[in-house]
């Protein structure tokens, strides 16, 4: 019997795990949830069921796992506890200084209910927070360091595209290639947030807007850019519908540390993404957590969980001897 | 309380896993088990106690957990499943083939007396199967690769040290570096063994030997260099101590793989590693497995497991909400 999955919120995300879930032959889509009238949703798949949001609740029994897409902002801190009354659910919450508030919630409500929740599932928080912890539970004595890019960064564009006179922009974040050779060298280099990263921004201005002013306040806009070398280049909507149109990212995670009676010997380990579209690889890996917590419910073990709590043989749909084909 | 570490076998990965012990403040050695004459050994450390090996047992509530540092051919298939009738155990069994067998038979042991046992820790078998069992698991549709190299080849180097005429020799592994590009580039080429990896040899040959005869030998040796592009290079003794003492190791594990509704996304997940010393750094895993077979046994959890079974959060001297911060 496949394991079956609902999704709940259909943009970007919630399309990759439509399309994520084919790919999993113990798995099915039971239905999709949406805010907007369903019957103008457009799914990837024709036949896949959309329903609205306040629905949900009459599928208790026709659903294994719910895969929350919505966003961290607003949805998930309030969704997420919700849906574990009554579900088993998997969310990629990346707020990062509230996810212990955030864990505790579900915490609550998934031992309850007698559910099983995964939080904060995706590559930023999740697969390099578990690269994080790995490399530091083996090598002790060393410095961890993350790039990100060169890749789309959503937040940024979306904060661009705030300023007066921005018609559209998009934002890439691109690692410093001479930071990355340093730390893979061995050096363990202190490197400050400019040394790390550079932000390249593609703005499409609305006609007559004062592109120096505009350059201007993305260059010196707090938190986002002003601690950054920022280039500021515009372009025409078309020319960003076409050349910018996709969500590819790219981060890498990387430990360097020593070992030996002296601390003599210096380790590096090097975890890396390279994503085509970052949506449908955050979706792919919410689809193996959610394969995770249907297995660990089937167990009876309750409550919410991270990547951490997770066994890697739980994202498997191999599992005992078969897996020894891994070893 | 520490946890209090045996360590079961004193060779390379024996001092290291004795180096290991000292950067993780919540472990200590408790003894060093050999089979040669404990007063002949001479320990990293000089406060470390040495013990016969047939002892041990005098040592069952004296250590939490004991990890075994013999060799895999004729060592670990005796010792692992006969220590874990006393001890929490983990090794680093490293024979593919036989992996099945020896878990069967350490976990027979360790069921019967609660202990908890994990096998095949180190980076190969260990990390790299995890890192292959995550990618596999996260994007189904795709292909993984493994490198190894630049690095020495101990069992190669052993290999040519048995030919008639050699004294002394060192073998490197290296992967070609057109075939990591190709497979980092997405374009999921089929590689045959020769075409992932070169054998550089540094062999110092007997005085009179029939150095053409050696080279010979070596290049046409079946498994070991017969399927590879083998360089040979003869040097001096002086000269393979002073640039070639060293045992370092490089390794790469890759997956390409494709998302979407016609598999039009590319992505790329790359695991890799760095090593200035290959018996250290295992070490330095067996160490972080240890802390976890000794909490898996404190909450009851006995048994044979393999590094898939194990949660990230178990290989951490943290806990709980203070590993929220690698979230």
């Amino acid at each position: 019997m496949s394991i079956r999955i609902g999704i709940f919120g259909y943009g970007n995300l919630g399309r990759g795990v439509e399309c994520a879930i084919r790919q999993n032959p113990d798995m099915e889509i039971a239905a999709v949830f949406t805010r907007r009238d369903p019957s103008l949703v457009k799914t990837v798949f024709s036949d896949t069921p959309v329903y609205a949001a306040d629905k949900v609740l009459e599928f208790k029994n026709d659903i294994d796992v719910m895969i929350l897409c919505g966003g961290s902002a607003t949805d998930l801190p309030v969704q997420t506890p919700s849906l574990a009354e009554s579900f088993n659910v998997v969310d990629s919450f990346d707020t990062h200084a509230r996810i212990p508030e955030h864990f505790g919630n579900v915490d609550k409500a998934a031992k309850a209910s007698g559910k099983t929740a995964i939080i904060s599932v995706g590559w930023d928080p999740g697969l390099f927070s578990l690269n994080h912890l790995y490399a530091a539970s083996i090598l002790p004595e060393g410095k961890n360091y993350t790039f990100w890019g060169k890749g789309v960064s959503q937040g940024h564009s979306d904060a661009i595209r705030r300023i007066d006179g921005v018609a559209d922009a998009r934002q890439y974040t691109v690692p410093v290639p001479a930071a990355l050779e340093a730390v893979r060298s061995g050096s363990d280099p202190e490197l400050t947030t400019r040394m790390k990263h550079t932000r390249e921004c593609f703005v499409v201005a609305e006609e007559g807007a004062d592109l120096a002013r505009i350059e201007n306040e993305i260059k010196t806009m707090p938190n986002y850019f002003a601690d950054y070398d920022t280039t500021v280049t515009f372009i025409s909507q078309q020319e960003l519908n076409e050349k910018h149109g996709g969500l590819p990212h790219q981060g890498f995670v990387i430990r360097s540390a020593r070992t030996g009676a002296e601390s003599e010997n210096n380790h590096i380990i090097e975890y890396s993404l390279k994503l085509d579209s970052n949506p449908e690889f955050t979706a792919s890996v919410l689809v193996a957590y959610a394969r995770a917590a249907y297995k660990l419910n089937c167990k009876g073990d309750c409550g919410c969980k991270s990547v951490l709590d997770i066994a890697p043989a739980m994202l498997s749909p191999y599992s005992g001897s078969e897996l020894f084909r891994y070893l």
